[in-house]
């Protein structure tokens, strides 16, 4: 049976950590504030594929005391990875893997600086939930994750075998799991998304359904991700029209939704600006491709980002 | 004696009309919805030049009753516009002409349209004012106001006879008068500081100062004034690098802030983004050239602007 690390129990870590657990994986808990209220009553999941309550976790706010992992999944906000070099050599195995679930770009490398590239692997989650109370997660809805192999430069490797048991673990939970043979593809494909909704969502203060409800920021959301499928192309990684077109499809189809920097935005937490937006920015200007709506979006929101942060 | 007509007795046409009739000139002021008690209590203005009452003055709220005057000042807000082909024709002289002082481009190509390009001569206000009641203006700051003469495609045709002789008018409330030779590179210039200051002052809630206290404000709104000297070139119209430096130094130097847009939107009127944003955006456009950021900021400015009138 392999053992699971989760580096941040909140929403996302709590979430996936708490299922694997339920399925029967040996799992230990990385908190920091709720350690004492988790230590000693476990956690909470309420969901609408079915609540339950795991009243005895493993419960750490020490990586000393943590075991050496097969797999460390990593849920922190990017805000704190200046915590991994600290976290990261204590709980990974030698023949263990790093699965970073983070957003945006350039969250491997990060990772692999510490635990070195052989030991690393990318995933993007599509998951609504929220953590409501310490050790108390609410799960909305999806839950999709998907996974690719990280190389140095990005390079496309297709499906490993730690893949597949990953994805088999995951499948006992429920929680669906997608292989991608191509990590930075995976990655742009979600910026598409993530890109126009977070930013303008936060600089607007709005919700989905209202940005696309207006015409002109309707057209905006469009552009924005037409940029953002530019800067994929700069980095050698086709991206159709018709995956735009799905997109935005897909937006007007679901509920009106508040993203996750909006959520982040609002309880003044620091925003993950530079690697959803900085990171892929640099990534195209590197070779030559400039992004200027994605550019001002990123200007936009490193000043209410900095301002917010002074209001604390 | 010349006769004026004020189209707007507001924070603007109150002030400059008011200081009109103090130095003696015959002034016929329009009003609204402060027309009565105008009417019964004259205006008052409160200015670091010094406090003045003016407890009579000849006010009108029906265009019909107006005598046809030889300078008629429009000075509404440009939202209002639509307005003008039912009160301009009866309100100025053959010979006489209309001073558009208004903010951004096109607004004397829509008088034009109306009472003729002979009888058409734009004017740039730089005046911090606000009507703080009823007839009662408060001058904060500044004043000036910039002429230029209106030709059919902006073509420039130096300083005129009529000019002049508003100056004079103006020179005897003390109000400094420049005369242009150029009315569309006026425009444009001016445009280099509305466009940022005004856009991101309502889209960041901000003043102007903490815009350019933030890093990445600050260039952001250095590169909106660089695409509005693009957008000046594409029309003919050179404006020099020192000049947006002049005006980032002199942002940088007066007291914070509040834009008239950020005023507008805070006491929910509609935003002038049309003849700010969306009227430069197609003039450039019209020759080829793009203002990406520019545009970013008309297509969030026309949500929020939407958003705004909803919720009265």
């Amino acid at each position: 049976m392999r053992s699971y690390a989760i580096i941040g129990t909140g929403a996302l870590g709590g979430y996936y950590g708490a299922k694997l657990q339920q399925a029967g994986l040996d799992v230990h808990f990385l908190l920091n504030t709720d350690y004492e209220y988790v230590n000693l009553n476990g956690l909470i999941v309420e969901s609408p594929t079915g609540d339950f309550t795991l009243p005895c976790v493993k419960a750490y706010n020490d990586t000393a005391k943590m075991p050496a992992c097969d797999v460390v999944i990593v849920a922190l906000k990017t805000t704190h990875n200046y915590l991994l070099p600290k976290i990261l050599p204590n709980v990974v195995k030698d023949d263990g893997v790093v699965l970073v679930l983070q957003n945006g770009l350039g969250v491997e490398e990060e990772v692999a600086d510490i635990v070195g590239a052989d030991r690393v692997i990318g995933g993007l989650c599509f998951l609504c939930s929220n953590k409501v109370a310490p050790g108390h997660i609410r799960h909305l809805d999806y839950g999709e994750i998907k996974l690719g192999e990280y190389v140095p430069d990005y390079q496309v490797v297709g499906i490993s075998e730690r893949m597949r048991q990953i994805k088999s673990d995951f499948d006992s939970t429920g929680i669906p799991i997608l292989l991608a043979e191509d990590l930075l593809l995976a990655r742009w494909q979600k910026l598409v998304w993530n890109i126009p909704y977070n930013g303008l969502s936060v600089v607007l203060d709005a919700l989905t359904d209202e940005l696309m409800a207006d015409p002109h920021a309707r057209v905006l959301v469009e552009q924005l991700m037409q940029e953002v499928v530019a800067g994929a192309a700069a980095c050698g990684r086709i991206i159709s029209d018709s995956f735009i077109q799905k997109m935005l499809d897909y937006t007007v189809k679901t509920k009106p939704y508040r993203t996750s920097m909006k959520i982040d935005y609002e309880e003044r937490r620091s925003l993950e600006v530079e690697t959803m937006f900085g990171n892929p920015l640099r990534a195209a200007q590197k070779v030559g491709v400039n992004l200027p709506k994605t550019a001002m979006l990123y200007q936009q929101l490193k000043f209410l980002d900095a301002r917010n942060s002074q209001k604390k």
